[in-house]
């Protein structure tokens, strides 16, 4: 399955450099038949060392002048003998060297395949390899954090801990079942095993529950602006993102159009969901923007409750009703204008944190910003905390919880030993199944890779 | 002036990997200060060999797993000392890895400024300099072939051995000079150095008119498709582009959006500019239009003129004056249809390509294509040819023509040899501007890199 040599593209196009990548038992006799070494070469090429020289066509045209880093296995990325091609970015010149890798017996490697390989070559397992897409498409310090953190084992090491606690679990229940005949040590044994089961358990679960802070730094924590129209809800969105947007294009030098509603709070996203004003209308149009306002509270996690005058009882406990199992912030607008007026917080929504800003000039924001970060509860990470953000990781350690719930269940209901070993098979190959430790079937490998980059 | 240490991204975003580039004396030491290499090492980089590590921040957090290419110099790109740091293609990664080398004193480097050290430090002369940015923007295979012969120095050898043509022809005149006094010999000397200072002006001069090649080249050669309406323009444009949109698709998987008119024919690209159909009209808005086809058919290098039906001798007429410095091709199309008469073409147009073809069907089509490659009169490029593709160094060489034009003026006129040796050293430092050989202006040097992307 993996004899044959791989090649892609591992940059994208339109830089000053790209990078070709090669992979695979081939990958020397390749280069060494598409490329002259400018300095005078015995021919073996040295691992870890970068050559100078020219990539050359069938008919002995130079095709570009390259810089080639050679990798010998196990000791690359993948594990096998490889090699990096750094070309002038060119499209031409890259679809170029692509081709005559091809002709010398390379094929483009599938999306994610090199890292695959490193997988299936001992060289990180399952949740590392898932980590180096994420590590990729992270874009701000809290997800960059969470993916280097799983690419380096920590989750790993997690897990292998809890295995560890697990077969200390199995192995005290087959010195119970051994002893089984001795009715009257039974019940000691089951005790400190119920104990083992739940503290394990316990364990499980807080990786899973860590699960909906990773989403929320991954996908970013969708907020909300509402309000009557007019109360400034345009305003305080540009106000929120500008300084931000300045920074980053200040940076990169990219335009951000596709996530231009995004913004960044001590390194997590924050997506600002655009909505229309509420006000009582017949207007039809009007209405279809406001059920899709309703909509977008619906999908936020945290709604911000713009006004610029006293909101009605019934106003308050419409927005409370909307606002159940959501953060809520009560926002008064313009208070630097002469149509500022002192505003009663109604009784019903007193807990409610409420703020008193300046969208237009500035006033307050860095106060509401801090109310926003609170507001997404998201602990403040520490390197060594072990987030879960992947969906398959989540269900692995759901279905481990459950099978360890059948395991307390029949620790305390005195069912037989065999019953309970077999949930505690059952959870530990639950997760395993993370890390790939068990046999992972092809379809599982697939959909882990086809979401990576062609090149990875 | 290259006393500081430069860093830039080197790679375009979005790909599975991301290359930071950093150039200058201070190159190894911050590298140090933010590298953390996994084997043992002694500290000390050796040249031309690729270390794993990772990235380390202030705080000591890991920033990335990289990959580090180490250059010493003067056996760099720039000459200096240099590194190449190999990220995960994430942009907050190769944002935090920029700021990190900035805090540790290195600057962003200027659009081309990596080239133009390399230029500084004799690493290239200024037209292989240029030729670096022709590569990059290379899209096909003559463009190409220019850009790499331009940067593998044989422009420059070319022009070294005019150089050396012009200062044997001084030499020969100070000789003349020296011998003033002799009358009897100036007869002579006049006509060997005449006949000399002919042959390189016809070597400049062969040299700038490639420039025109060069042109079409590199920006394309531009054709026009005319003719009455419904006589199935669009239909050959879709037919002429079809094929090689699917071919460029299938290959670089890339949208083309951008230049979907333009079809490569061996190599060479020509720009499809859409017309509107021709004919007598009172309409205002289809008379702009047809004022749009002429002023296409004003831009086009080469007409092909489609036609159904027998042309009348006054459209032919009207044609050829609009065709006049450009190449006419005639076209009978829908040949295959029962409306398709014998065309007879009428005699003041019988030296004119004719040919007949169905667009809709693809009859005739690979011939048309052929008629419209000869057409373009582009010679089919060896690799030892010396095409100019740069209008600065066109204007250079079109300058050294003009002031070898007085050369031969003055000796024909056998004015005196002082005035010759003025426009002789003239013609001299007009061609030593391309190479950079002279002392280049800051200006001179900041219009040609400006034009570079930043990381090379």
């Amino acid at each position: 399955m993996t004899n044959d040599t791989i090649c892609a593209l591992a940059t994208a196009t339109g830089g000053a450099i790209g990078i070709v990548r090669v992979s695979g038992c081939l990958s020397l006799e390749v280069l060494g038949r598409i490329f002259r070494v400018s300095s005078r070469n015995t021919g073996n090429f040295c691992a870890n060392r970068v050559y100078y020289g020219h990539i050359i066509d069938a008919e002995g045209g130079v095709v570009d002048e390259v810089l080639v880093s050679v990798f010998r296995a196990p000791h690359s990325y993948t594990g096998e003998d490889a090699v990096e091609i750094s070309c002038h970015g060119s499209q031409y010149i890259l679809h170029t060297v692509l081709s005559l890798l091809i002709q010398q017996g390379c094929r483009m490697a599938n999306p994610g395949e090199f890292t695959q390989r490193a997988y299936l070559n001992g060289k990180m397992d399952l949740s590392q390899a898932e980590a180096v897409a994420d590590l990729i498409a992270s874009t701000n310090e809290a997800t960059h954090r969470l993916a280097i953190s799983q690419l380096r084992g920590n989750f790993s090491t997690e897990l292998s801990r809890l295995r560890e606690k697990l077969l200390k679990l199995t192995s005290l229940l087959e010195l119970e079942l051994d002893f089984s005949d001795h009715e009257d040590l039974e019940f000691a044994d089951r005790t400190e095993l119920l104990d083992l089961a739940r503290k394990i358990d316990e364990h499980i679960n807080r990786l899973a529950h860590s699960f909906h802070t990773g989403q929320a730094i991954k996908q970013g924590v969708p907020v909300a602006i509402v309000g009557k129209t007019n109360v400034g809800k345009s305003t305080l969105l540009n106000r929120l993102l500008r300084d931000e947007r300045a920074i980053v294009s200040d940076v990169h030098g990219t335009t951000r159009d596709t996530i231009e509603d995004i913004m960044d709070l001590h390194g997590v996203s924050f997506r600002f969901i655009d909505t229309a004003g509420i006000r009582q209308t017949v207007d039809e149009v009007e209405q279809i923007g406001i059920s899709r306002t309703f909509a977008a509270i619906d999908r936020a996690r945290i709604i911000l409750w713009l006004i610029d005058a006293e909101p009605t009882a019934a106003e308050c406990m419409e927005m409370q009703e909307r606002a159940v199992g959501k953060s809520l912030i009560i926002i008064q607008n313009k208070i630097d204008t002469d149509i500022a007026k002192k505003v009663n917080i109604p009784l019903s929504v007193s807990h409610v944190p409420f703020l008193q800003i300046s969208a237009k000039n500035g006033i307050n924001i860095i106060n509401l910003e801090e109310e926003i970060y609170q507001a997404a509860n998201i602990p403040l990470l520490k390197n060594s905390d072990i987030i879960v953000t992947n969906a398959r990781h989540y269900e692995a350690l759901v279905n481990a919880h459950e099978s360890l719930l059948r395991v307390i269940n029949a620790l305390s209901q005195q069912l037989s030993g065999d019953l309970v070993a077999e949930d505690l098979r059952l959870a530990l190959s639950q997760l395993a199944d993370i890390t790939g430790g068990q046999i992972t079937t092809n379809e599982v490998l697939e959909n882990i890779f086809k979401t990576f980059c062609v090149g990875k």
